[in-house]
């Protein structure tokens, strides 16, 4: 990360020197919100959906964003331009900014951070484990910062081997720490509509899919997690990750199922064609 | 605050230079919780109190405090003597630390701020107003970073000329953004006793009114919010202050309470006596 630059309040920093007061209200009050995608070959698949969702949280969270789209693309541009990856992860982050009094919102501050190397690790492919949590997301629309429920269970995801912890709420399911959830039944496809950060790959995902199967967007119970006969996973730098066994218990044979197979290898296809 | 120290990682710092690497889990992810007390003429009412729930904090979210309480104290009374504050906050703040990856936790990033002038108002004697939102906090016994929730109404609060949010959920109320609530009908005391913050404040409350009329811990309905004779908060730095309207609605007849009144003398000679 040595030479890595980063975007902070309109200068362009190096990573290793990237810091922010400790007065922010992102670090004192988790005010803050990001968004996460990334750069392949010098482009960004789906950057539009990936702003349109940033710009949204920021609305609905009262934050302004001091810097409009195509600005925010200029700025972009440019950082990939000097750091001159191939594929890295791009995160904005935007905090309610430096605060006398630790509680009432400032200046927002805003920040660019370009990522190498984190992603999408292969073994993901013989499917992965979860954990279950109780819990909500308030405001699920908007991509806040505050993971601490998940992170503070990293010892039990050790445990049962588990990479995201599952939420579900008064017997319904949602989504994962950073993915959203499908699964297959009878060769149907479901997933969580409410409660839930609508994913650019979920989205994605529903319209290849749609081509193969019937595709419901619904309330989904943990009752029909544990009877499904397939389970996977969608994010940015997943895609689909098959789902194999959740907090002990195997989903179907405890292996990927053909059907997660037969719709990643036509989200794959799609998101070829884009040119990426 | 130019003179100002506070300390972090083991070094105490001009708080105008304190500064934390933007790869810090508290900032990234909203991993971090807190405490907050105050110092009155060099001595801190119920410090062990304040650290009681702050080690529980850290313990339930599974974050490690490098220092041990004795040494705690040491560096507290350390920056107190520095900085030569009378009657000012002290904040302790423990994070996930550095994460390269910006989700696995680190070595814990911990902090004590000391800050002054920012407690305290006395136009709060005349009764404050508060809006409503629908919300639990998870986890409500660890003190985390996460107040968006209410930190995102600021303009609702500004409307309405509110100080504060209360939270309710599923018709109960728990508890004001940084505050606990109470309620007096029928010259009985009643306040949430689940999903709450446990307050040092409200503890001593509870004990000095007990000598005075019945007092109920127990699950309070918003219905029986409305209906109420007088509302009051208590917390650490407001110690108690009447509610006089509510997202808009008077409380009672809309002024500061003879019962609250009453309870609020009997706490302050209580707190009197600790000699501070």
């Amino acid at each position: 990360m040595s030479n890595t630059l980063c975007y902070i309040n309109n200068r362009f920093v190096p990573y290793e020197e990237a810091k922010v007061h400790i007065s922010d209200l992102g670090l004192q009050r988790g005010d803050a919100i990001f968004d996460y995608f990334l750069e392949i070959n010098g482009r960004i698949p789906f950057l539009d959906d990936y702003l349109d969702r940033f710009y949204n949280s920021a609305r609905l969270v009262d934050l302004d964003v001091p810097l409009d789209r195509a600005l925010l693309k200029e700025k972009i541009a440019h950082l990939l331009q000097q750091n001159k990856f191939r594929n890295s992860g791009i995160k904005l982050l935007l905090t309610g900014g430096y605060s006398d009094d630790l509680y009432s919102p400032g200046t927002p501050n805003f920040m660019i951070l370009n990522l190498h190397g984190i992603h999408s690790p292969d073994e993901f492919d013989a499917g992965v484990k979860l954990i279950l949590l109780d819990y909500q997301r308030h405001m699920p629309e908007v991509k806040t910062t505050f993971y601490m429920p998940s992170i503070s269970l990293f010892p039990k995801m050790k445990e049962y081997g588990a990479i995201e912890v599952l939420y579900h709420h008064n017997g319904m399911i949602s989504e994962t720490t950073r993915a959203n959830i499908f699964l297959v039944k009878d060769k149907k496809l479901a997933t969580p509509s409410a409660g839930v950060l609508k994913g650019i790959t979920r989205k994605h995902v529903i319209m290849v899919a749609k081509e193969l199967m019937p595709v419901e967007e619904r309330d989904v119970s943990l009752d029909e997690l544990w009877d499904s006969d397939e389970v996977f996973m969608t994010g940015t730098s997943k895609h689909m990750i098959p789902v194999v066994e959740i907090e002990g218990r195997k989903i179907g044979n405890g292996k990927p199922g053909e059907l997660t197979k037969e719709i990643s290898q036509a989200y794959e296809r799609f998101f070829e064609k884009q040119g990426f």
